[in-house]
């Protein structure tokens, strides 16, 4: 492997340790759940199952090919890859995304519970943060159920991503959001908005203002 | 340009980095949205558009003149100026402002949406946190409309700031709020007493309380 | 002056400016509202007016006599005391305080608007974080009405203190709280606890249950 | 004591200061309240009683023995242990627990009065991150009623764990919560899950979704 390539990737183990203290700051990957993963080139990395997620180090990471099989891992023998590698896959490999967020948000469970089989809003001026919307349009995010096992829900959101071929975001009911964008930026960038939108359409509704305009 | 200009405006590029960061933390400035700009004498240094605004770094900003030309770009040619330019400089030039503050707080939106044409408030000590306000006096925020793109806000904003002469902010709905002030620390001051009296209103809706004194 | 005394009045100066950062990020201080004042044996140290509470540095102090007699102003000449000056003092000379807090937090501006001329709540445990309460005392603070100058507030200030010899705070109506204690740190407890109880008789409110037991 | 243990015990000290400091930030520990004991062997550091949380030092943690008995005392004479100290040794000795983590977040005092004898969830993702529990499962935490003094409370809370078998927390009516785990790490995990769960659970009831799925 090429020399500036293992250095890329020491400085992205460093970056999904900063941005696991931030998710985990903003409520979304309390209680060890959550998570994130960054591809670089042809390799992903991967954040250890059932660590604190604000206090990760960048050697606790694991590497994976982007078809999925394992090609690192750290020296600590009792670290697990995430629970959701195989969720966090199936996005790189049928968006060709960069980076997937996985986030517990509170705001993300609420919004499944208000919605039936999709979360549907229109005319906030974050919904121009996801790619390809603009302001006027119906952004709609499909709702999958949750499972027993996290690695039970990679049928159903495969199934969601095909079906919703612009979304770059899937909410599991009772559960969280799995967002993925072509580099880290972009899916933190779409993930913030999702949140801001999820948590506006529980506001919206507490006080009775609809969260689609009607036509 | 004198030496002593040249640092000013070094470490004016510092403080813009500092206060998105803050900014960023308050909710104001999510998934790339919100943003500010302060002038120095002639020139207005304007963060780009698209970052992460909370990792910003001084080489990333852009100035230009009061007048609204270009005068000089990061070196990084993948960025672009803040999307909000054109609006930060009706502000700077119909009100000589020193600093315009935008933000996409939830509470700003929400306020949006809760008041037709104007978001009225009145008796509430912070509502003195705004220039040439008393605690007894009706604080008055005009509301215009959102448009599918930002720029197209110029005219009505510069239509708002015309008719109400006394405000320090306009709230675009469903979108956020634009603050402005002398110079940065009077922009902060009025963009977090909006926020506070945003919220507040949102409060006392919530719990039946009127928002404003029937007289 | 003792060599000693300095020392300590210096570090305090530090302290002063750190709990400013912590009220600030409490929500207590934005928009430079807010303050605290400490007591170094027979002097009294005093953050100035509108400043950016977040930011002050330790040589933006001023100095009183116990008595209200201004002993030292820091450097910058355009910087005031803070408007709550008279109020400070009206505590320590009254109660004999060793440090008072003012903040214009949300909750306390929103329990003053739930209650009349009481807050009164009963039977939480953070009830025995305010000095002489234990868990099934009623806990009862006054509230005064606010003016358009907050220097007009100290004859009612003082009056609701002898009128309520047990309490360590006072409401102000839409405008915020003052709570005392014999040095800092006890003024910053019971100034978490008020907090709290005002912000958990919000949230019982809306609930439905009810702030005061039935007896 | 081999000098391994007491390099061990002094980091723990550290991590105590460092999850304290944490859990003032999460509003666990606000007004001195909350706290934290963390067993190193056959020793339990305990913090101690009526200091700022989120100040607190290394040097000040007293050290119990399993069974109870003061081993060591910090050099400052003024402290005294931590009220919950009987609280700690309660789950300690019932479940072998190596860490025990007493919050006072307003969402476990909400969740005790919303609930009557038990606080029950069922189908929520974080669920799963309480030992044993899986997403189907009704998770049941016992709520015991809250005494004068901290200390009468530890016959409810034995008798609560021994009724309950199950249950790694036990909630304090109109006061908090006390979770524990096998490390500092499995009980910060559960009490992070656990506070979610309750937060969730008023969530659910503002919006009028049941907090348990009808069967």
């Amino acid at each position: 492997m090429p020399r500036l390539m293992i250095m890329e990737a020491t400085s992205t183990r460093a970056l999904v340790c900063q941005l696991a203290r931030q998710f985990y700051d903003l409520g979304w990957a309390t209680g060890t759940g959550g998570g994130i993963c960054i591809r670089v080139g042809e390799q992903v990395l991967v954040a250890p199952s059932g660590v604190q997620k604000e206090r990760m180090t960048p050697e606790q990471m694991f590497t994976f090919s982007v078809d999925g099989s394992l090609l690192g891992s750290p020296a600590d023998a009792a670290l697990r890859p995430s629970e959701c590698t195989s969720l966090f896959m199936a996005a790189i490999r049928l968006r060709d995304a960069g980076a997937v967020i996985h986030s517990h948000s509170i705001h993300a469970v609420v919004a499944s519970l208000l919605f039936d089989r999709e979360f549907v809003i229109s005319e906030l001026e974050m919904i121009k943060g996801i790619e390809g919307m603009s302001f006027h349009d119906r952004l709609v995010v499909p709702i999958i159920e949750n499972t027993a096992r996290e690695c039970d829900l990679a049928a159903s959101l495969e199934a969601a991503i095909a079906a919703y071929p612009r979304t770059h975001a899937v909410l599991v009911r009772r559960h969280g959001v799995y967002v993925w964008g072509r580099d880290w930026s972009h899916a933190k960038t779409q993930a913030e908005c999702y949140d801001y939108l999820f948590r506006a359409a529980a506001e919206m509704r507490r006080l009775g203002i609809p969260t689609e305009r009607s036509t």
